[in-house]
């Protein structure tokens, strides 16, 4: 209850320690900030189709700063729902084949929004061992109770599912965002109907790239407007722009619009990012060869590096994992590939379990043959010892 | 382990009695879109200057859209790093006087990313009360264990600190969003010192307003700058655009960089979002008159509800709270001032307590004195019985 007489030690020294770990494994990570135009070839965002820069989800942005400002100026349910919104949220239901849309700041607070509603008091959450961080913090801060099952294991579900009397939603990804793989939602989706639990699926990396047109993974399963079936997506990945959407039943939406903290208490998506991704949406619809062409890249990039001697994975839709023989490995293989003026993406612990360190490299719809080639060749000069031989 | 023998209920069956014992309180949310010129006067949104429209500010955004396109394409950590992201912490940081910022994709995802990384395995969280939701999820994410301490009481707080040996964080809004209170900030900093407690401040309310020509509350406190103090901020107020940050020193911002998991593992903040808070931070930085404006226009708000007979909470910033008789009253007066042109926030079950229903007026800086007097005018006219003896 005193004041301790000794002079306590400052507050945030513990970190000193953390970060002498990190810089003694070679896995600190910095920021490096890129330039509007940057000479490097990219193959590490998520703007799988290329829409970012594309003029008009620039001139969306741009009008709808314009007409609507800055900011939306307060929470969805104060000052901040705008029309513009509210004409998203209809188009992309529509485009996804789902009763209603609910918009959010981003896709984090999209999934924050939809476990922690979906998952009250009493309920189970059953989630798959690979799902986002944004999913698994969503059960961690959910009022229900959550059983991880393996990756990918249907019969899991079900074995979890039966052990619970009283309301359960499995949660999964449908394309995981390390390796680029897609869940079995068919089994999944017939487990659920089973057992009477709802299904919510994060079409993050599947919206823009699987299903009619890009209309998603959960479009593509048949499972699109289904009653109990809720789909998260964001708008930062193939629409080009920020943010996330819940779709689903409209019984469901009204449900966030009443009881997800991270809609209530957040200020709504900014007008130029809503503005954005309806251009992106738009843009999309009038040309769903984009889709197939995002996935045609993958596939190339995925057959080029097999027949080179790499262990990826082959990719249900943008995302290439290539398996690098160790997290050192991955960082300086990825610095060796930004040296020779292509960016991709490196996962390593702590963002994947050790043992499983890799690029990851993202197709996109806009890049040339040429360029997916000169990729390749850059990745195979610049591999690490044990690369071509580490996954076979 | 089998599927029940009997057909169960629809997943989402449970969401309809919820539904029903919301309908039956009267307490219903519902989205209300605004067109891009509401015709109504504005004292609900959270635009505290009246930036968000500011021609700098749009043109800020629209111009970032262009430059960068209409997303950041990636984490920040992978593509989504841009030089105008490094150009908007340099000037926030130095514009708060902290060492150094880190910008995240809304002020909720700030406050998730500051409370989680700094409250490890073995620590202790002693928040406040009042805190806003999503200093209260960042508490239940962290690994820390949480005392929840009562409203703005240093001596609780001291209490709580008392309890405890190893790593401590204390975790307060600066202005509370309901009532428009201020923390005990000197207070609360001495108390954290003689403990070697790190202060985890959250300035959404306060950037803008409070502080040398709006730096915020902590630099008003003569905190700002300091080793042991952490600061989130938003964008999405007072400047007027969307994100948030979090302030500090440099070792505490890489740690964050390193360690937070809404940071890591969301997309990066839109340019268009960027440009539009660097545009109204540097109109800020130009006309600092503006936060005094904004303060005296609440002053003034407070000074004639008080005189009217209404229970008005004195604001410390831009929040003006006035007391209703209960949750239905304040639902029924809020949508009475609408009716009549003006939009007011409205906090009920479940955003606050039940007995504590009220309306949220917020003032504007670019608000006229009379409109602020018309403001007052519906104010009274629409009250409920009781309202003006509610809090006397």
């Amino acid at each position: 209850m005193t004041a301790p007489s000794t002079p306590p030690a400052a507050p945030f020294d513990w970190i000193e320690e953390q970060r002498r770990t990190r810089a003694a494994a070679g896995l600190t990570r910095t920021l490096r900030p890129r330039p509007a135009h940057s000479p490097l070839l990219d193959l590490a965002g998520n703007d799988y189709l290329g829409l970012s820069r594309h003029p008009e989800v620039v001139e969306g942005a741009a009008e709808a700063a314009r007409q609507w400002g800055g900011g939306a100026t307060g929470s969805r349910l104060v000052s901040g729902t705008t029309e513009l919104h509210a004409q998203l949220e209809r188009e992309l239901a529509e485009f996804c084949g789902f009763e209603a849309a609910l918009v959010l700041s981003s896709g984090y607070a999209a999934n924050l929004a939809a476990v922690t509603a979906l998952a009250p008091h009493g309920s189970l959450i059953v989630s798959d061992a690979g799902n986002h961080a944004s999913l698994i913090d969503g059960c961690r801060l959910a009022r229900g109770a959550t059983q991880v099952v393996p990756h990918a294991d249907p019969e899991a579900v079900r074995k979890a599912l039966g052990t619970h009397d009283g309301p359960a939603v499995v949660v999964s990804d449908t394309v995981f965002s390390v390796d680029g793989d897609r869940a079995p939602l068919g089994e999944l989706a017939s487990v659920c109907r089973e057992f009477g639990a709802g299904l919510l699926l994060d079409d993050a990396h599947g919206l823009g790239l699987l299903g009619d047109g890009g209309r998603g993974a959960p479009h593509a399963a048949g499972l699109a407007g289904a009653a109990d079936t809720v789909v998260t997506v964001t708008l930062s990945k193939s629409l080009g722009s920020q943010g996330g959407a819940v779709l689903g039943p409209a019984h469901v939406i009204e449900h966030l619009v009443n009881a997800a903290r991270t809609f209530i208490f957040d200020t709504g998506l900014a007008p130029a990012a809503a503005g954005a991704a309806l251009a992106a949406l738009r843009v999309l619809r009038g040309e769903p060869e984009r889709a197939a062409r995002g996935r045609d890249v993958a596939l190339t990039l995925h057959q080029l590096l097999t027949g080179a001697g790499f262990s990826a994975v082959r990719p249900d839709a943008a995302v290439v994992s290539v398996l690098a023989p160790s997290p050192e490995d991955a960082v300086s293989w990825a610095a060796g590939c930004r040296a020779e003026g292509l960016a991709v993406g490196c996962f390593r612990p702590p963002s994947v379990p050790d043992g499983i360190s890799r690029l990851r490299l993202t197709a996109r719809a806009d890049l040339t043959d040429s360029q997916v080639a000169e990729a390749v060749r850059v990745i195979s000069r610049t591999s690490p010892k044990g690369a071509i031989s580490a996954g076979s």
